[in-house]
């Protein structure tokens, strides 16, 4: 038989199970803290309806949808249109998932989701065609409190601050305030408030004159008094919380939209000092709009100080309805998500990641095979105590087991030999210190938990 | 707008977060027994080129696959056949990701993997198309040793007992053993055999006339003696472990299939009992052939002692060569697969699985909104101490809270109001209990890690 080449398409983050060991331990962290801040599991499938899915037609997101066909169906039906397709985000299941079940849910609505979603992406370093996003939302039925925002950036605080990926900033605006100023400085149409900010985007990389020449020009024709204020709105950045007011004081009145955002902007400001997330780790950010016209009110974008070349970690906002295509229900909410594929492609390539010690904490070496009962009878005391064990079932030199550990990235391999059972002690070999100690048999367990308990506390 | 109905496809497992943390649950013991055991974590894209997933064309498989296609492909292609596919196992993906990462790995190769597989089944009842399974595999390269089929049941109990869905009993059988006996019994064709063992499970619903009439009839023609003796050996099962040898041994001698195959169970039983597991846990059962041609040695089935008609909860055995279709290294293994959303739903059809409790532990409720920031700041304590926590941001009538907070499913409610804020103490409310205590705000989060413990312990 002729092979089949073992590979995968492009664009799938397949690991090597020491690398899937660094990655389950990111999403076990973000888990944690999501369930942390009250946040409940939800699954759906991957698989839904194509006309559930595809409400909201046009756009990018739809020219990169993946349809599904069974081949019974296909039989079935020949050339008509097909009737599955995979999720390409989180957001729509959940939308289809609450008007679903509305009745049998308690609003506010708080769910995390953590699955993977499917795009036909063009085969791209960098880019995927599957990968996990990490979700919350907290949707309320009728209106949800502003205080909901504020709660927010807490996760995200205490979801990165155990991921330990080094100093981050939770970057706020809120699209009224930001409505509100462009419709006083003369541009009050929606669309063309995001072209403005489209360019406004290229200040990095073509200057501020290119910027001002695009915006006094014809197409645009903004007066040069306007095109300056925005310039200096777009780039306050605020550097405590008293300076994050002061620089919204500053601003001067505008209309209702404005003041509304400031005072949404300002109470979140407020609540997330109270939530004890500390100020080095928020601020202001008035150039943040999120591409999407879904967002209505505040609005985050998550940012690493040292790595800004990465973009955002971690963005979402406020948006005003989110099953509207589903339900008559009026369900406002406010969510985040975290693309764990890309960032984890991304921390590696910065070096910010690296290969975990194995999730096997011991390994039970086979001396003398007259000795594998003991072996596996000491194997089966340390899985009881909590400690992950693999025992060596075909024996081998020694060394050729040490060997074996190491590369594994197991760090303690236990010898129980002739000496030692004469003795009723055990030998444990600590791979990454490269030391060896004698225990007594009846103290094995208790001394690995220490050592175990040790290692994990240095990382 | 037209209202789109939210729905989802029929066969897959959706569900509310109370019953999605109780699954979550499942997932994790299985998990966390799986890693105690050794195993590494695997994942690989639910996405496969349809060359790699199809290289053992034909059966009901293929007919249930689901294929993939993104727009653009589509649109490119016209009706060419479709290069993607969604998985339908774990074992093919296995398969192809040993192949690809062959020289990276170490043998024996010891991986765990809990994804979910497609299969397109015709919607009935109890039928999934999206469905977890949650496997094990110990992959050799050039052999593997019988030993570690001994290990596949201890990791089945482990994993079965802290699950605590009743007493469970592992099945075990070996091919080879079967094999030798029909040969020795003038059934050597294994196709023939297969069809033996069909007509043999028949048993318990026609009865053995039935069974006795049809394999010495015109079809099989085998002679009366060798059907007594075939309905003798199927209905052969143990009562302990020297009860399972002298079973064994009452076989009488046999070709050498059969000799190996006793052998290679004795070995297999004598280290089990080594490995701890206890005898009612375990017993041989002759009867159980696996339907796939794939297995080759030993095999596995669990059943739940007081359920039978649930059937296996937990199934695999010895398989001669892994990845023949991908590579020619000789790769044998041996594993089991749990397919936990059926296994999920079932329990919960027998009243087996009940509605978690919330993963929320405590509820911080809003009696005085002026104190929302010592409410914010008391949560973060309690966060800080890994207690999950929620906080009413919307205030209300607190009847209405607790309320809220036993519909969740949420234990604790706390009150922090004029009273307690002036006494320094903090009103804890027990839902589940129904009684509730006021403790010093110091010693709150120590009082309810005590509480939340016990709680844990009793389960």
């Amino acid at each position: 038989m002729a092979l089949t080449p073992a590979r995968t398409m492009p664009g799938v983050l397949e690991l090597l199970p020491l690398d899937q060991i660094a990655f389950q331990r990111m999403l076990d962290i973000i888990r944690r803290n999501y369930e942390r801040f009250g946040f409940l599991p939800v699954e759906t499938p991957a698989i839904e309806y194509t006309d559930v899915l595809l409400t909201k037609t046009g756009g990018e997101t739809e020219r990169q949808v993946y349809f599904v066909e069974s081949t019974g169906a296909r039989e079935k039906k020949g050339d008509d249109a097909p009737e599955l397709a995979l999720r390409f985000d989180l957001t729509v299941p959940l939308a289809r998932y609450v008007a679903e079940h509305e009745r049998e849910l308690s609003f506010p609505f708080r769910r995390y989701q953590m699955q993977k979603v499917y795009r036909g992406e063009r085969a791209q370093r960098g880019r995927f065609r599957e990968f996990y996003q990490c979700d919350i939302d907290v949707i309320g039925k009728d209106s949800l409190s502003i205080r909901y925002d504020a709660e927010i950036p807490a996760v995200i605080y205490s979801v990165f601050r155990e991921l330990a990926i080094g100093p981050f900033t939770i970057q706020l605006n809120n699209r009224k305030l930001m409505r509100g100023y462009f419709e006083s400085l003369g541009v009050a149409d929606a669309a063309q408030q995001m072209l403005v900010l489209r360019e406004v985007d290229k200040l990095d990389k073509r200057g501020a004159d290119y910027v001002r020449d695009t915006l006094t020009g014809e197409g645009f024709g903004l007066a040069h008094d306007a095109v300056e204020k925005i310039l200096a709105f777009v780039q306050v950045r605020s550097a405590s919380l008293q300076d994050a007011i002061d620089k919204l004081d500053a601003l001067g009145a505008g209309p209702e939209a404005m003041e509304q955002g400031r005072a949404e902007l300002k109470e979140v400001l407020g609540l997330i000092h109270a939530l004890g997330v500390p100020e080095t780790h928020y601020a202001l950010n008035l150039s943040i709009a999120r591409g999407l016209d879904y967002y209505t009110g505040t609005v985050y974008e998550t940012t690493l100080n040292d790595h800004p070349q990465i973009g955002s970690i971690c963005s979402g906002g406020r948006y005003e309805n989110l099953a509207g295509q589903y339900t008559k229900s009026h369900l406002p909410g406010v969510g985040i998500s975290i693309g764990l594929s890309r960032l984890y492609w991304q921390l590696r390539e910065a070096g910010l990641v690296h290969t975990a010690q194995s999730t096997v904490d011991v390994l039970v070496t086979q001396m003398d095979e007259a000795q594998l009962p003991a072996y596996l009878a000491l194997a089966g005391e340390l899985r009881g105590a909590g400690i992950a064990t693999e025992v060596v079932l075909e024996g081998g030199k020694l060394g050729k087991q040490f060997k074996y550990a190491d590369r594994a990235g197991i760090r303690f391999a236990v010898v129980l030999g002739e000496d030692e059972l004469a003795k009723g002690v055990v030998t444990v070999k600590d791979l990454r210190r490269g030391d060896q100690f004698e225990v007594a048999r009846t103290e094995l367990v208790k001394t690995l938990r220490v050592e175990l308990e040790q290692a994990a506390a240095m990382g």
